[in-house]
């Protein structure tokens, strides 16, 4: 039973705009890709066939707060944390930390609620299913709060 | 004084992702665009020079719900509300529906919080500043409720 | 028949790139739904179905040749020539200008080849096949040169 | 003296478009940061200040040859040779295969010239300059013959 994941970015030339950081659009991809990688870390595709079904993860929701710009060639973590499972949907809440900060400031945080759904190839339709139970007897929701802000409190004593 | 906008934007084949609708990622460059629009429309760029001072915009919080998908070359209008305008900062919220829908479905909507600031190219450092009255005074606060989600309403009696 | 079409696209914030100008993988998008609008201006979608069958049109061969720098905001018209048409494929070249220069100064040129392909839904896979005569009898080859660097000899007597 | 380099990159599920492939596009971001971990290896950030003087290098030609489709979340590993160096210029050539293939088929290959700049940070311009030294020292050409498409005559005998 996995309750977060933590994977690594590293900021590209071509995610940076004429104001020197990051575009606020990569933030969400940067998401994804955490959430994706955490699916690999479980033995899974986001983007998968069961029993001959094919099951896809459209998002419903998502939000993101910038607190500090991101610059080219910068490693971000972005630390996953699994804040609701249901039977249909799964909400993650993400904390972005410079990889290279000791004191674990957070730089940005986000949200992404992503609802299982089976993928119909002939019509191109999805619709809202249960998550499979071989996937979801993997996941389970993060005990108690997000980590704070700051990495700080982690190194008291 | 204006406190609202519509956009077009055609849905492109590379924002389409491998399920077969827009990735959610694009959304927020939708989002962007219209509000680059809206400037123009005040007769602004986003990025500009006045008085020799660089002012910027950088995002500090985006979201978006999204309720239904979006295909290649679909047609979508963005309506940007002012929703709060503050001295340095101001939010929007935008309505996304198919251009060609004659009832006006929402399709999504979303909203960025984004701050003035002011940019020193020597050391590409950004700090808040309060919006220059030149703009200021072009833009003002959407007054009552966001458009309902579906356009019928607007069509009875 | 047509053997060439114009489109003018602006240059979004989020193609631009630390360095102030557009990032060059954006110049493919621009001929790519350059080329899409020109499929639409003769009633097709680059990505459709006759008779039962699902075509596509992958990239075999994309290259560019940047000349000047874009910048955000600018206006750049993007002209289409069929310069190939075979039995299986289009070669199209793509000369970059802003749309605001008199002169019609060359910024870049571009080529695309591409391959008309049936897809299979089934098995995900794509296979070359003859381009459907319903689409080839509108498309015919650009006779003659490539328009020169500069617009400056059209405007010569 | 380095003359080559290898990076692998994983397929997004962003960069996947409705026909389940990678779109085009992407592959020359796949190039571009190849080529910046390739100098980050040698020590260097692409973008960078050497006494007091900015380094940029903009791109002035780029192609691709696309032989077989590659999709979400397969291993792609790019593998960078320097084809040409000039006092102000490199060309590199770029070969394409799964990382998971051992016959090492070649499934796109592609090519970037860039140049040296200065760049002026007030006025927003570059102008192509030497190499400097302490970069070019360290970057040679390859040596022979470009990998063949196939690795196989690798494993002979």
């Amino acid at each position: 039973m996995a309750c977060d994941f933590k994977m690594i970015h590293r900021v590209d030339f071509a995610h940076t705009d004429m104001a020197g950081i990051a575009h606020f659009s990569n933030y969400f991809r940067y998401m994804e890709n955490t959430e994706h990688a955490f699916f690999r870390s479980l033995g899974f595709s986001i983007h998968t066939r069961i029993d001959g079904r094919t099951y896809g993860w459209p998002r419903v929701h998502a939000s993101c707060d910038f607190l500090q710009p991101i610059r080219f060639e910068e490693e971000i973590e972005v630390h996953l944390i699994v804040r609701q499972k249901r039977a249909k949907s799964l909400t993650y809440d993400f904390v972005f930390r410079r990889a290279s900060d000791p004191a674990g400031t957070e730089v940005a945080r986000g949200s992404l609620t992503v609802v299982c759904t089976e993928w119909d190839a002939q019509s191109g339709r999805m619709r809202a299913v249960d998550i499979p139970e071989i996937i979801a007897r993997h996941i389970e929701e993060y005990p108690g709060q997000v980590p704070p802000a700051s990495g700080a409190d982690q190194n008291t004593q």
